[in-house]
């Protein structure tokens, strides 16, 4: 009854397919789960219905060699077999997981620096402007998405999506202006859903939005609830909202490239309380057995990311000038990787989160980097059609976005698997690598001076070491050699803003 | 014996000269002082030996009409007589004092907008660099310089003065290098000065000056301590101090346009104690009868600008990116005017105080302005001559200075002595009459957006205030009219940095 690859690739996905009941609520009155083995690990997952019929389990295995399944559901007898799991191939590292504390690294042990976007509801637009979208992200060379599972009900972004999570129909959306469209937020009235009915089909094209970012070295930072919503969606009861975690979790779970946001902006959500966070937390820590990361993005206050279950810091900033600069201080209190989702978005639009230059957001990731952070990009910059990258996708537009592979090939090219904040002058940022900060001497140091325009800089570490000399051009992108120096020496700079000097021991 | 004028202007000074011993040491020795009254006051004031057997006392007239004077002093029988007060002329407003607690406003009521630069030592330069000093000055329409009485041994200023405040002879300067400069610095050694004796010439010199700025409506903020010093003076004992205090009262009191910065980084002069300075402080409160303005600049940690002697805050920034944001909180901290008299020269030296662009410094000044406070400006530009503006004067250089005559007529142009911060919305910075603050709706409001680059803004404050619209470029000093509002309006903008938005109500 149940159809399977018989070879999978380690960290890729183990899917099989059965058909059962589709009279009654399947959803709700019938389970399939899995326990997948071999001699390196032992995991249970929760299948799903899929509609039609057809039920499906998912897993993604961890280790390569032969794996038993057996399945067991409400409607079968178990079910047994093996599998093998090959090698992983081509750009399969595995999934992101902390690394060093601060940092990220691949399963394979691979580091993992994240130069991360927002396009809140990128894959429920058209086919067309999905593949524009994928495209830009790969020329932008991303390599993280956030996006959200639930449409977006939001300035700029007032129309209807390709689906919906649920059967049913959506409130008539054609008395929505930019005028009115904030007395529609939360709104259950006029929407007419079943919350006990998913929309597989909602699902099935995230899923497969999901394969295309993997396909491209992208994660997909997976946000789960929001507060921006007309149909009700954030408005569920705790019954609803639990059935609708477990069958995100069912779906997504097994694929390698996922991270959990709780949500965009939790603290919007009234409705919700701390006590509901923790139960999602909960149910994502005993239904993801990969433990993907996870974290919760605030509008005002962060969430606590002391709590255990939180992986990493998911970071709005809180005030209008500081952002970046305050990553050596998180890094401190938090002691988890500081990624800084929202610091501001490259745009024009009227609003102060989403109007800086694209020098102010470049300078802003070299400063989170230097730090030993990670910024994150978006942008809203206004055209004709309406179509902002923030919330569309789409094409980039800005100015911003062409420099992070810069930054990326910098930090590819760091010992270890990460930067930190080293306390060199007060008036530079100074990055170190992580394992060596505590060292006297070190091997590496990325000195970035931001908005200053110094002529020159003088320094002396000590009298052995022999550095080889780089000046850094952050926004125009070039690596200028100044040839190697011992002792006492002096970089001739060239006076204007966005310089980095980079000096690695020889 | 005493000659004088018989006329003198309101706020002008009134100087009376006699001859009288010049053996043993008349600094120490002698002494002259006069009570000044007419109907509305009475004011002693000490006098001073200039050298050659002259002795003068000053005296700045605050009322019109007659007024009588006698003189006594150690080497004469008393004098008296009498002069007229005729009325002020010209750009003579007389002394600027404290106004509305948080700014400053001319002895005759007219509003004082402080337009601030530093040039350290400008005056104990060459002739000639001293008239361009001053011509920079009026071109750039600053209304207030800091400056030292003493000499300054800092980097990029390593020469010698053209005189010396003492009798006596200097170290040889010879050795000093850029490299070694440091070692000298607060160095008694090698100089040789007779700390009892003044060089009166050196003090004749800086009232030159002082009157040439008084001439064109330039404040002269003295800086009468400074630890950049190789000669010894920053190393005086309790009683030289004094004495020099006293001497710098008794000759530059009477100019209007003097106020007293007690010290430049007065935190970097280690081996003074705040008993000493609240000393110091103590000899202006009593030898200043004119209650000129009163300030002390910090290194690192402020000074306790909560002091009662403590007139207005004179500051320097305290970490690299925040300055002018903070005076909202600074203001509500030491209800006086906060002056940010360092917060990053324009410019492109080695280090983190010097070097910023032009449009930054422009930025802080602005965002002080829009927050109820008043910035200042310096330039430290590498030229080949070496001469920088923060430390000789001379040529501007920067892009920064033309653009504060644009803010100072914005200023001008505000109802009342000066702006207040009224929190608009998060993502801007807004000014309203300092009169108006806590007033439902008000007659002005400029609205700074600063680094963000908003393409059009919303506001509705009320539905009957009729408000006429201007869009400022403060960069480009553009001012366009953009017609009457009611009620719910929006405002067309650039989508680019550095613009503003005045309301003014018809």
């Amino acid at each position: 009854m149940v159809t399977y690859e018989t070879q999978v690739e380690r960290w890729g996905v183990a899917e099989f397919t059965c058909h059962g009941p589709a009279d009654g609520n399947p959803f709700t009155e019938q389970y399939i789960r899995g326990i997948f083995s071999c001699g390196k690990e032992t995991v249970e997952t929760d299948g799903f219905y899929d509609g039609d019929g057809v039920y499906i389990v998912r897993f993604m295995p961890s280790f390569e060699g032969t794996y038993t399944f057996t399945l067991t559901g409400s409607f079968f007898e178990e079910e047994k077999g093996t599998f093998l799991v090959r090698p992983a191939t081509g750009c399969n590292h595995g999934p992101v997981h902390v690394a060093g504390t601060y940092h990220f690294a691949y399963a394979d042990g691979t580091p993992y620096y994240s130069v991360g976007t927002t396009c809140y509801v990128w894959e429920l637009q058209s086919d067309e402007r999905i593949a524009q979208t994928l495209e830009s992200l790969t020329k932008a060379r991303f390599n993280k998405i956030r996006f959200c599972i639930f449409p977006k009900h939001y300035d700029y972004n007032l129309g209807e999506p390709r689906s919906y999570p649920f059967e049913g129909t959506p409130m008539d959306s054609r008395v929505l202006t930019r005028e009115n469209f904030s007395q529609y937020t939360g709104k259950k009235e006029g929407n007419d859903w079943d919350f006990t009915r998913f929309h597989p089909e909602h699902f099935r094209h995230i899923e497969r939005c999901i394969l295309e970012l993997q396909r491209r070295g992208i994660e997909a930072d997976l946000i789960v609830m929001h507060p921006y919503d007309r149909w009700g969606f954030s408005d569920m009861t705790a019954e609803e909202d639990d059935r609708y975690w477990r069958y995100v979790l069912a779906r997504f779970a097994a694929y390698r490239n996922v991270w959990w946001s709780l949500a965009n902006e939790y603290d919007l959500m009234t409705n919700k309380t701390i006590a509901d966070w923790e139960r999602y937390a909960s149910i994502i820590c005993e239904k993801d057995p990969y433990h993907h990361l996870r974290s919760i993005h605030n509008c005002h206050p962060f969430y606590d990311y002391s709590r255990p279950w939180v992986t990493h810091c998911s970071i709005q900033r809180q005030e209008p000038y500081l952002s970046a600069e305050n990553v050596t201080k998180w890094r401190q209190i938090y002691k988890k990787p500081v990624v800084l989702d929202e610091i501001c978005y490259e745009g024009n639009i009227q609003f102060g989160w989403g109007n800086i230059s694209g020098k102010e957001l470049v300078r802003r990731f070299w400063e989170a980097a230097c730090r030993g952070g990670y910024a994150g990009h978006g942008e809203t910059i206004l055209n004709p059609e309406n179509v902002l990258w923030w919330s569309h996708g789409g094409v980039l537009r800005g100015e911003s976005h062409k420099r992070f592979g810069f930054l990326y090939d910098i930090m590819c090219g760091t010992p270890g698997l990460g930067l930190a904040p080293y306390d060199l002058k007060w008036d530079c940022v100074c990055a170190v690598p992580e394992q060596e900060w505590m060292r006297p001497v070190k091997s590496y140091y990325l000195i970035y001076f931001g908005f200053t325009c110094p002529s020159f800089k003088e320094y002396h570490f000590d009298d052995e070491t022999e550095f080889e000399v780089e000046v850094i051009d952050t926004w125009n992108m070039t690596i200028e050699p100044r040839g190697r120096v011992k002792g006492a020496f002096r970089v001739e700079l060239p006076g204007r803003e966005y310089m980095a000097v980079r000096l690695r021991a020889v």
